[in-house]
């Protein structure tokens, strides 16, 4: 059989029968309308979309493409591979092959009249190399970091978008309720973490967390037993484990877990590209007093938080606060780091990639907005010990907020 | 306790006890040697290294960091976090923190004395904002873009990195023989997937399999059944599958196994940051003729790649020789995907990264030197039916070749 035949004529039912979503073209649309808007506050002309998740929210593809989106007139979606899939999945109309992108202004000029005299880039990832290659590419023209665009305008989630965090929250549920029939003594860290994946794989779970970020990897696998959890690596979190080589120096280990010891377990799940993000603690026997309590304390700075979330509060007044409560506390030393080491935010954005708008941190001096998603996730640490925590994923509302992962939050004990 | 306290006199008993590989100081200074040839050879006084699998390779730790590498001097590794970690892990004697970039040039001139007027820098993935901000804090300097060298550099293994890609072939062997047990009827794709990289991570795999690229992202859950092994997709791979969502469109389903279809499981391990990438072949029952037929012809071309691999053999001629053999087996439009959308590539370098050089592959003008590592895989790929392939991983030898991905090549039959 022909590979185009099959996939215009078998893809679409086979994919919706393996549970595809599909973006329904209102998305697309109102997705391209917010776009344009604030392209045309920052006099960009048109932006050339290369990254897969900005061309994904923008066109429903992920197919290997590049998106050009000029201010007037429709979008154009050019296509390394697989074309046919693309023009599938994308509700856009103008769909089209490029094999090099030394055609592009010849695609750009064929589709819209003219070239852009302001071009807007993701240049926080955009690779240098092909940057000096636009600006051959289309001379006199001036380019714009648009990547601020790019985070503003997937800030906001629609009913759509959070309904599939939700989804995602779904599989998370059911991921910690297995890992009360799974874990048990002297197990490896990254033994429970991967049967924990391999659960959350079979309930439809992709796997890949994505960051936007060059160096910067995420993980579902972090799954940190006493001493491992006190230990700070390169990523930017209150503790990131021992992992399993310096080549992989976060998360799980192959550290065998005992009883009494604090277990966290920090699960980010991924339905049809959007992610939930949360944490539990786990216990073989009794967890340890000094960690009960820290967790206590874990839980009542989330609550706090929460008792915050509403529209207008202000990102970085709700993460002060809880640098308060927990001195109060008696965690001044331990709250999201060890001393030197503290980082400086308790929640951050989530949606098709970690590490979206907002963050409830310092110096973020802005307002909580419906639909804004967010992780919540207060973390305790003590070196040489362990560490303890909880995450939520929510949704801010009209009137306050919802968890999108709704799960018990008393330890699990086993 | 002190988190650098813990770190300096824990960490290190710790990590190797959990089966930590720490990369000796003769392998970095050998790598720094060869790095610096190639450097002096090309013009460039001095490399930022910021991309972590290149600061990895040159430094043993990837912690979050930069690497300045002039060319006489020793290298200066400035690091966000976390730094005391590096230390311990990095046989580098000059580790310092970092907690800006504005301060790079104050850091650089303090170590060295002065700026370089040339520098080197990975503009195949450095971000534009990064490299502008460079610009401007290196006025006056020449930028080169040094990938090639590192590229270069990395693609002859040495002896200690030859051995962990064996160690990841032998976890790789492990999870197919596991992979007779799990498989089942009725079972799921990616639940299939799911549980084979369990057992993977069990053993020590990491998970994340990295590649040299923006947009591309690996994955070891290739596992596809009949129809979607005839899917192409947005990955430069014979076939892609049909994944799990338009935003993950690749890899492994919730398409159900069955009887006598072709099973295809394409399935990397990582190991102390080194890959190795195999695939073979299951069915449930015996597998439908006209596979059993294409498996076979897949087993010839392997073996007729392997019989050539030596030091001086060409890799763009062995490529199309495969070809030549693909076609007269009658397999010419369905070798390496479908008309229209064959790969011309049947094998990639592979290391810390997948996609290293060599590239068996059309163009390829170079010969195979001792100390390379690649992976063969031919594939055949049937629209709307399936696929097959046989996948192994190889060093270049003195006189020939070895496998370092050893296991029977039979199909799994369960």
């Amino acid at each position: 059989m022909d590979h185009r035949d099959w996939i215009q004529n078998h893809l679409f039912e086979n994919a919706k029968g393996l549970g595809f979503i599909f973006v329904p073209k209102t998305e697309i649309q109102e997705r391209l309308a917010r776009f344009r808007k604030y392209m045309k506050r920052d006099g960009i002309e048109a932006f050339l979309v290369t990254r897969k998740m900005d061309y994904f929210y923008l066109s429903g593809t992920a197919q290997d493409s590049m998106l050009y989106v000029p201010t007037e007139g429709s979008p154009l979606l050019m296509v390394r591979r697989e074309l046919e899939r693309a023009r599938v999945e994308s509700p856009l109309a103008d769909v089209v092959p490029i094999r090099s992108s030394s055609i592009l202004p010849e695609l750009i000029r064929e589709h819209s009249g003219n070239l852009p005299s302001v071009l807007g880039l993701e240049m926080d990832l955009l690779p240098a190399r092909d940057y000096l290659r636009y600006v051959d590419l289309f001379p006199g023209a001036r380019f714009v970091d648009g990547s601020p665009i790019i985070k503003e305008i997937r800030k906001i989630k629609s009913p759509f978008e959070v309904d599939l965090i939700r989804k995602a929250g779904e599989i998370g549920r059911e991921v910690y309720s297995r890992g009360k029939e799974i874990l048990r003594e002297g197990m490896s860290e990254i033994e429970f973490a991967g049967l924990l994946e391999a659960e959350a794989k079979r309930l439809g779970h992709e796997g890949l967390l994505r960051v936007r970020s060059v160096n910067y990897e995420a993980y579902s696998w972090h799954v940190l037993s006493g001493v491992t959890g006190g230990v700070v690596s390169q990523s930017d979190s209150p503790m990131g484990g021992i992992g399993l080589s310096p080549a992989f120096p976060v998360g799980a280990s192959l550290k065998t877990m005992k009883a009494h010891e604090p277990i966290l377990v920090d699960f980010g799940t991924c339905y049809q590209g959007y992610q939930a993000d949360e944490t539990r603690m786990f216990s073989i026997g009794k967890m340890d007093r000094k960690f009960l309590d820290a967790y206590k304390a874990c839980r009542e700075i989330h609550d706090a938080v929460l008792s915050q979330t509403r529209p207008g509060a202000d990102c970085g007044a709700i993460f002060r606060d809880t640098l308060n409560l927990a001195e109060k506390l008696g965690y001044k030393d331990s709250y999201l780091g060890p001393p030197g080491l503290q980082v400086r935010f308790v929640g951050h954005g989530i949606g098709l990639e970690l590490g979206e708008l907002p963050y409830i941190a310092e110096g973020q001096s802005y307002p909580l907005e419906p639909g804004m998603t967010f992780a919540v996730e207060p973390k305790i640490v003590f070196p040489g010990e362990g560490s303890v925590g909880i995450e939520n994923t929510v949704v801010v509302t009209r009137n306050g907020f919802e968890i999108l992962t709704p799960l018990e939050q008393d330890v699990f004990e086993v």
